[in-house]
């Protein structure tokens, strides 16, 4: 088994049906269309590194099953290492590609937490679900394949479970259980870069009841599986993308979040790795939980990393010192840290599974997901106010009029300012506005679910009862004191 | 005299020489072009306002030359009283409009500048620009012209002073003195708000000295000029503007920068308020930055408004109550009131200029820039974080696929959630959307100048020795304590 | 009439009968006593810069009944003027004396709320409360008096009114109504300023229903009046007060809090305002909370400026520039305008009341209230960061080491840094100590009221309704998004 | 060899010669005397602990030399385990005790970083440090011993170098080498917890050049040796220490910070590690900070665990639901897991050392330093907002005053709120006031070293023009960014 090349990966996405949908047109080459292009582009290029002996370390590795040499993004990790190169690996792609992993990132934490999870099931109910996955896991390492993973439902009216929807299909759901497979049914929405990638990885979105066990649901499916419809979201600068003044324009980044529309799609059974089993939808949600917020720092650092990188180019481009810069590029780097250091801290407070998986601390972990709501919010802030007026308030010409004939030499006169050429200050403007509130800004927020979501795992595995009990011992009060109102 | 209707108003701009440029294209009529319309019905509805008998008191006022019905943006501020009304009329403004008055905002307040200015300087120097100064201002009331204003050249090497610049047009400057005027050439950049407006204000974009003082020049000129060439910047999510779909974007808002290109422009001299008296370009600097820091919280604390109200829509459009969220909503109010409040009392603790002027506290006002460049960074995250990932990431399909007759009604089920329409939820998404990633997004940070800048003059407005004196009395210190190194 | 000295103050404090406890003991002299003298020396110092010709006009002003100068704090506040200089001299007081002018600064807004309240109570129940008020504070401007003021009950079971708790003397309540007067009974905790004050001004301390009508109580009575016990509470460093080591403790500066006892006190009726009018206790607290959280920012701002001052003498007696912190010092200087600025913003947004009363802005004085429990602490943690471990982490030796004949040398000469002396470093490192963890911190967080009280009259302000009205306007929805679960 | 017993400590600080004073007199046993006892309780506890069943496994280890138990404070840190259980040992110690192992943090550290510098240094000059070191802990390891450590000089003139000074002495520095040992002289100051120490580990306080080599300098000493003068530093309300109520102050818990004054002490070779090597001075520093400052979340961390406690607490005996305050405890609870989390990353970041010490990542590290002069000020203040005005405003009266037999009883009805005693409420306001203002604020803005002192260090392993490079990259920008002004 060798490592496929970029070549590989871009024809492996052209011999897929078209099943992707922009602006109500049917995209028929994800590596040329310009809604796609880009993040098939960024991800293409990690299949270049992957044979960069100054990378190649990063982005390849060695298969636990095999021995064989995979891309990283195929690779089990059951141990803490293993677990702080994913957190590394994101951080690195993103500072060479500008732009996050997102047509592998899910997949390959959903891998991990299913082959933990398919062996407790196994355990329980002797059925052979881990069997089937690792079957297709070797699958997917020798092809090396792209997968992005889906859990989100649109979920419809949230006062109620996904059974008692007025309509089943806002929740992706089994709709039949034959011999050979089933058939699904429903949506997944706002699923990261479906268009770089060649398989989805669908786990549930939630936790389910006895009641809402058709909804209890894992499997594998190729991203252009019959009856499969997926519509691209907008971003904020999209129609950038589909401009010809490509020299100025972000190039060969970018990431998607797509609606998946699932009509009655047959999966096959060695495909399935959940069906119904919802007593364990639980574990899988707090095990992807628990890695994936405790990784969720390397990309969101990584763009950090690039952020400052952008600010000390418009320092400089604004014909300042980077240095005038400083106090606030540190508190960037401070603030990077923060998110990244608590991630490797929750992989260093985690602890194995049974099955050879391993998990990150939950508290640390969740309260990693808060930062990453929040402190990115405050680089982003830094890098406009770095940058000056020409990133912040939508003070860039475009570049039709910057190229002007007649007024663009006015124009470029007025863009020059230290050193380097006005066309350097331009792209380093369009790129801190692009960072900070153009496509280039990533879902911190609510990617990885939303910090709500988060404090609520924070204050039940915080032990508050035991805190007001040490608290009580400390200062020597005897008697128990109790909630009022019970 | 009476209020102009917005008729008037459009006919008005309709008038003017095409000379504004977007896309390497001539715009041949500000109010249909949809790069400028939007701008351009945002300041028309203001005078429809001023025809509400409800709205009236807020949009109009009684010249304090005349006593004739005026708008309120063409008024003289010679109180506290007028100058909250500029705070109170620029949050009301965007509450209805949604979008701030760009086309009016620095005018207005230029004129107030140079009321008190112009008379210091003819005081010092027998000039007559006081009384060319009150004739502009009663034309423009007699009008209600709509007038913008300019301060922020182009600047080049910031190591350098004006004259230092390999060229000098990249600070706008008098480049010859005639008879009956004056010549001007150069550029103004990020200039707000001219494509709806009918002329515009110009001042100095900084303190210059003696060897600068051709760059000491202020007067105001039609929009249209001969000679004079805008070209309009574009905004993270401009292209947007130019689809059909009106139905979902933010209609009748939003707000532009241009660049001003002054290519041997005559201003006769009816219009010229200072020309070469470069002692005076401080005084400029520093009564126009108390007055605009003091309101500049006005605008800002009205999208704030606007953001707590669009989150409140998010909320129940997801199918959630806006209680469950009521905490961070009482923190945007708060957040917002900051702004709000301490605009206020920077005005409180202004001051009389002889000249009927009157002028905010610097120390606060500048205090207020810096809140105004952090808290609606919060606000803005706390409307994603509340919004949820639908607003956040980008996660919104297109309208064209929204109302696509194969896939649509699928997304459409996707999309309901609450008790409203999945149309509603697609809109109150894509508002929440636009006010903190997309054009809706006001230039909070360099807008009125950088908070670096504000920090600045914080630092000499604070008594910082006579704190230590205090410290050393209180303590009973009784050696003075002195800087070392010196 | 003329203005009192420091002497007649003394004087008077000494004619008062002792009641006041502390360490279990009776202080027989407050002005002598080490755990009161303190503040009875900052607030005489008041009488003395009422003498002087710089400082007079922040001190005294003129009674708007008689016309007579009069001490500031006994004046009518009827205009924003006088609102804003209750909110200056606090600040400026602060940076004299080194402390708050807690013996009078609750009195002096109760008398204001109550000459509103007394009036609308007079109007509905044709009682005579405005006229026996008028006469008091007519008594008050003619003696100079320092009034301070109570309102938090101790309150008890939480979750009870007050005629349910077990003890009723938990809140202060009128037991018995004679013709000639009241008695009353129960007790007001954590009372600013008693002990350096003539008289106290007692309100209800919440809103009550007719069945708690007796706990609706105005009055002001002598401190000394027969039946009250006054106990003063402990500071974190008060035992350091009584240490003879006068030389390096902060002198003649400081606050107590007292718990107040009412043992069955007869009030002569011409002393009583409020006598269970129960419908008007939500006015006092409404009215009282507007102008006192509008004014809160002046003595913690006044303190801020004496952080600002403590910290640049101990960069300097650190042996370091205070330059080198200048970044520090801007941020405390804006956080601590903050509060001031929204204070005066208000105030400036404030409205007159039919009385002649004038009452500030309840949203922006109560969103003023959070931020003032909230930057002071950032402003703290910036002192102890510029002082440096000697100042933050209890590091000082004691004075008795200081100045030991054997090892006192040595430590003398570990604490010569910069130009000044050791002595000169020790006393300004106790400063910052006592300013950020000693007796010198005033009880930012809940004087005043709570932040979470705060934030629910912020929430009741805030028109949530009409902004989500606006929001849904702008982007043209046109169905009516409700609240779901309703 | 076994696990000594807390008898066998308090005999062996029984049996030191006395050289500790404060308050100008000499302290004769450190474990009765009320200015020390508080201290030697909480490190007495340990021992205690190291025989409890439950506890054993974090107070005790296995000595890396000999296989025998040994307390874990005088082990080898030599992986990552290791490094994670220091952090953790404090963290529990905290909640146990109330306070910090501030007599055995330092000397743990520093025996660790010198097992590296000195394989170091021995390799390079050929010495026997290393042996000598070993012998030590091994004698260490086998009695148990509590050893305290010192880094921080007088310093003086911070613009001198030591050997600049006026007076030498205020550095630390070896005034004689003779054949058997060296003599030393000068002070160490604000060091922590040598009052519970049997001996001190000292190390040069910064990195030094040639010409200051006097001043590189490691050795350990025991706590009496001949020539030691101790002075302890005071705290915020250490007098209450000295108070008879012992049932109300917080009991058995507590730290110390000394000044170490050496006059002439002559430490034997055996005991001296470094003695001129200034060239390692730099590598001393940086050792230690890495892994110091990665784990000084550790005590901060249980310190926040216990406010968590007390506000619990304090909410029930205010009478109040501690559901009420969830938000705030959530928020406590991230902060507290942010510093802890950050230091377990920086410690699974981190390398070994080819002596077999390991070391932490400094970026994350120094970050952290930042995070834990930052953070633990916000939970400090929401302990102060959940406590209410009685824990904040020094709003508590002193015991005598409760228990006083003629008010002590209306005191008590006051105080009781909820359904526990009014003196469990009084202990519990006591408590979250010792821990926010009093003597329980621990030194996180400058033990360890000041924040200023980390961003200096983030700022030089942050790698800013790498970063240039990626974003200079990503965009497509072909010419070199320089500097300006270079």
């Amino acid at each position: 088994m060798t490592i496929r090349t970029k070549e590989d990966y871009l024809d492996a996405l052209r011999s897929l049906r078209p099943n992707i949908y922009k602006f109500g047109k049917l995209i028929e080459d994800v590596t040329t269309d310009p809604a796609t292009k880009r993040t098939v582009a960024s991800h293409a290029s990690c299949y270049e590194y992957a044979q960069n002996p100054d990378l190649r370390k990063m982005y390849t590795t060695t298969s636990s099953f095999t021995g064989e040499p995979i891309m990283r993004w195929n690779s089990m990790m059951q141990d803490e290492g293993s677990l702080l190169s994913n957190m590394k690996f994101k951080r690195q792609n993103y500072r060479h590609t500008g732009t996050c992993t997102g047509a592998v990132c899910v997949g390959w934490n959903s891998q991990n937490v299913m082959w933990a999870v398919t062996e407790e099931m196994d355990k329980e109910y002797g059925t052979k679900y881990q069997e089937r996955l690792k079957n297709w896991i070797l699958r997917a390492q020798d092809l090396g394949l792209t997968v992005s993973g889906a859990l989100t439902d649109a979920k419809g009216d949230r006062s109620k479970t996904p059974s008692q929807q007025e309509d089943p299909d806002v929740n992706l759901h089994v709709k039949e259980i034959r011999d050979d497979g089933i058939v699904i049914r429903g949506a997944k929405v706002m699923i990261c870069g479906t268009a770089a990638a060649q398989e989805i990885f669908l786990l549930p979105g939630s936790v389910y009841k006895e009641v809402d066990k058709d909804y209890a649901l894992s499997c594998v499916v190729p991203r252009d599986i019959d009856g499969l419809t997926i519509v691209e979201a907008r971003h904020p600068s999209d129609k950038r993308e589909l401009e010809e003044t490509s020299s100025v324009e972000v190039p060969d980044t970018g990431i998607t979040q797509g609606w998946l529309l699932f009509d009655d799609v047959f999966v096959p059974n060695e495909r399935v790795f959940m069906c119904g089993e919802n007593k364990y939808t639980g574990k899988i949600i707090s095990y992807f939980t628990a890695n994936y917020r405790a990784c969720i720092g390397g990309c969101v650092t990584g763009q950090g990393d690039v952020m400052i990188g952008a600010s000390i180019l418009m320092a400089r481009a604004n014909g300042l010192s980077a240095k005038t810069f400083m106090n606030k590029l540190v508190d960037m780097s401070i603030q990077n840290q923060v998110t990244f250091g608590m991630g490797a801290g929750a992989i260093a407070l985690g602890r194995d599974h049974p099955s050879g998986s391993f998990f990150a601390d939950p508290l640390t972990a969740h309260a990693n997901k808060v930062m990453v709501a929040t402190l990115p919010y405050e680089v982003k802030r830094l890098t406009q106010e770095i940058g000056g007026g020409i990133v912040e308030t939508g003070c860039m010409p475009s570049f039709a009029d910057f190229s002007n004939p007649d007024y663009g030499p006015f124009l470029q006169k007025c863009l020059k300012a230290g050193s380097c050429s006005a066309e350097s200050r331009f792209k380093a403007a369009r790129l801190s506005e692009w960072l900070t509130i153009g496509a280039g800004v990533p879902g911190c927020m609510h990617g990885g679910g939303s910090p709500d979501g988060a404090k609520l795992v924070v204050r039940f595995t915080t032990p508050m009862e035991e805190y007001a009990e040490f608290a009580r011992k400390i200062i020597g009060i005897e008697e128990e004191i109790v909630e009022n109102g019970k």
